[in-house]
């Protein structure tokens, strides 16, 4: 076995004979559909946000800490929750904190602890864009499906973010 | 019929008694396997393309020129195909053009168009890299559904992709 050999186990080709088929014509439509609806959704969600002077990742924040108890979090778990990385949801709430509708505190007890919290000025901003989000989530999505095509997709959809998530959790 | 009438008409409050209904628990269910999936998916997607040295965002452009006839496309249209900005989109071609895997030209005699052109290494780069996507694409999303579901998810998609379509067409 010489260098080279050893140099592509590391990083071994793919063999031709062991290649992954291209997408068929019937999962490369469901594939373009899938990214086309995902890309332009959000788009369109962005969008109809902006009078209300909130990105879409600014209204998710509000969401998850609405939720939260206390209506707080340690960043690291908004991070997770979010998805996002603690360096990008750290910009995020500086812009959130500038704009009155989130407050960074440290957690009296717990030195390793930061915490976002919501302020009175972010539950209302919340309670205010709740209901047109939820418009435009019905008119551009949810409303465009039949019950069982909505109980058809979340069977779907389900196993696969589950799996999603395990590979996130372990990266 | 006076101002406030009309200025309403341009954009009218919504009543609290025609308030759209929060979204169901089933509804909700499938409206956050949507979105987790989608926001996983990219995520997942991402990482497997670093080892190649290329966003998620550039493997598209690649992608579309790939398709288009002489490997060329409009940078007006290379923007419509890829659902960005103008502004969005030159930040992105000049970084691939340093990577040597674009070259935006001027056409001659046609003095609005300013093309992006796939090069040599850039078709290379996407001969390369595509087998290696596919297999993620396949691993992480299109072989976890059957193909009943995978028609039943085209047939829902579609149509909602050809609605957010027009209302993109339309901004």
């Amino acid at each position: 076995m010489d260098a080279h050999t050893i140099d592509t186990a590391d990083s071994p080709p793919s063999p031709p004979e062991e290649e992954t088929p291209w997408l068929t014509a019937r999962e490369q439509r469901m594939w373009r559909a899938h990214l086309e609806v995902a890309k332009l959704l959000e788009y369109q969600l962005s969008r109809e946000l902006q009078p209300h002077n909130l990105a879409i990742n600014d209204y998710e924040i509000l969401v998850v800490l609405s939720e939260a108890p206390d209506h707080r979090m340690r960043m690291t778990d908004l991070a997770t929750a979010t998805l996002q990385s603690k360096s990008r949801l750290s910009h995020q709430i500086t812009r959130m904190e500038n704009a009155g509708l989130v407050l960074r505190q440290e957690c009296p007890g717990d030195r390793r602890g930061l915490y976002a919290h919501l302020t009175e000025q972010g539950w209302e901003t919340m309670q205010q864009v709740a209901p047109d989000h939820v418009r435009s989530v019905r008119a551009h999505f949810i409303d465009r499906f039949t019950p069982e095509q909505l109980d058809a997709m979340y069977a779907a959809l389900a196993p696969v973010a589950e799996h999603l998530r395990g590979l996130r959790g372990r990266s």
